[in-house]
């Protein structure tokens, strides 16, 4: 591998970028950016070593790492543009759609539809540190559609920035993603948007915020341009974690307005066997 | 001061023990808890020096750390108990029902009405710590109700712990929380039902988990002998912050089924605000 090319050059992009030039010294990365004060970040951060308008011929792997709404045209546009010999590889947190979108591409077999479980409620390239992708997981969707050899690339970038594979499709992936990833996030904007609106009466209510209130309320600081296109690109199944979500909450109304203490205490310690659930994971 | 005792051995009450006796190595601790389990844990950890089923008639504080609902009744017992010089601290996440019920009691005086804004997810002796009230916030109500002299006892506690001083009445408490900690709770054990739902269909989904879920639903993990009277005892001012959050729950699933990306934008740019307000509070 002598030469990537990074599309968005953020958090995601930025850490890939990062993480690939330090296991491999030699490797030339270039990168564009829309927003010109990160494409000078990058440059003055080291994540790229020289900015680019385009992917060159000779490009081993592009990485798109911009907002899901964009993606769609964004992967169309780089298919049409590149080498014979240059895999496409997007990092968006919604894959259906996508997928869809290039499934009878003449280049199709260029493209690996992948979906790193990585990130912080920070954005940009100064947010961006070259251990993100440690041990994480990486989700790889349709990877039949894939060139054998083209894969054979990405799976030595994704070696060298230590990332667990995992495969499945992108139906099932966006399904998931919406209760483990999506609705925390709406949850966590939703619950810092109430207090924020009890806090105009009174001010000083968040001097006795703990730090469990700083852990439920933490996506809250998550960046809007990534994540209101994340919402809507994957509606449907947002809307049912939601609505789940939304039921579960008026279902637990219910008990606290009856004061029925037994069955919160019940329901509550058949919750706490997430513990061992989260621990699995590990 | 010479002598404590603590009602309650778990995480609170054990880390106050802890906290206490390192400031003060000749200070006598006793304790008492309704499990022996966790009495015995809490003389093995070094918490208390001596196992009592009552305070000494000398004893310089009680500190009340037992699950909201059965503080009040231990309050009166407590009180009716004590000798002259003994000053009773409870630690209850919930203080106007409590501070009603004693209002007048006789020894009114010898009651100060404390709630430190620290714990974790972990319940029980073992998970405290001497560290854990450290920099915390103490809330104190109705502190003009207490003898003056019983209340350099506290203060002198306090001061030991390093516990930073707010004072307000005890309706205010409860309305505050209720956004603050007791919301983030209820938000916290909902999402874990609701993915663990879920899981009942897809049992790989925890897999696919990150760092942002966990955050999310970490308070999860809750103790329900502790958090399960508190949702009663603080029903009104809990149920009131549940209903705020539900309708902006039902505002923004609103915006998202009508794919109204400029709206959630906007949103998600105000709620970011949070960020300087979390900071502010540091």
């Amino acid at each position: 591998m002598n030469k990537i090319h990074i599309i968005g050059l953020g958090l995601l992009g930025g850490s890939f970028g990062l993480g690939a030039r330090r296991k491999f010294p030699e490797l030339k990365v270039t990168g564009q950016d829309i927003s010109s004060d990160n494409l000078r970040d990058a440059q003055t951060l080291g994540i790229i070593t020289e900015a680019k308008e385009q992917a060159d011929e000779d490009t081993d792997i592009v990485i798109l790492a911009t907002p899901a709404d964009s993606l769609g045209d964004l992967l169309v546009q780089t298919l049409d543009q590149i080498g014979p010999e240059t895999l496409v590889i997007d990092l968006g947190s919604t894959k259906s759609k996508l997928c869809q979108k290039v499934t009878n591409h003449p280049k199709r077999k260029q493209y690996l539809a992948g979906h790193p479980i990585a990130g912080t409620e920070y954005s940009g390239p100064k947010a961006a540190f070259a251990d993100l992708l440690d041990r994480k997981v990486m989700i790889l969707c349709e990877m039949e559609k894939t060139d054998l050899h083209l894969k054979e690339k990405a799976y030595q970038l994704f070696e060298a920035l230590n990332l667990k594979l995992r495969f499945m499709d992108p139906e099932e992936h966006d399904r998931h993603l919406a209760f483990v990833s999506h609705l925390s996030h709406v949850s966590s904007f939703m619950l810092g948007k109430t207090v924020m609106q009890k806090m105009a009466d009174d001010k000083n209510i968040f001097d006795m915020a703990g730090s469990g209130f700083a852990s439920t309320v933490r996506l809250a600081k998550s960046s809007p341009a990534m994540w209101a296109p994340i919402l809507t690109e994957n509606k449907d199944n947002i809307l049912a974690a939601l609505d789940g979500y939304i039921s579960n909450l008026q279902d637990i109304r219910g008990k606290i307005a009856e004061g029925d203490s037994d069955s919160l205490y019940q329901d509550m310690a058949e919750i706490n066997k997430i513990r061992d659930i989260l621990d699995l994971g590990k």
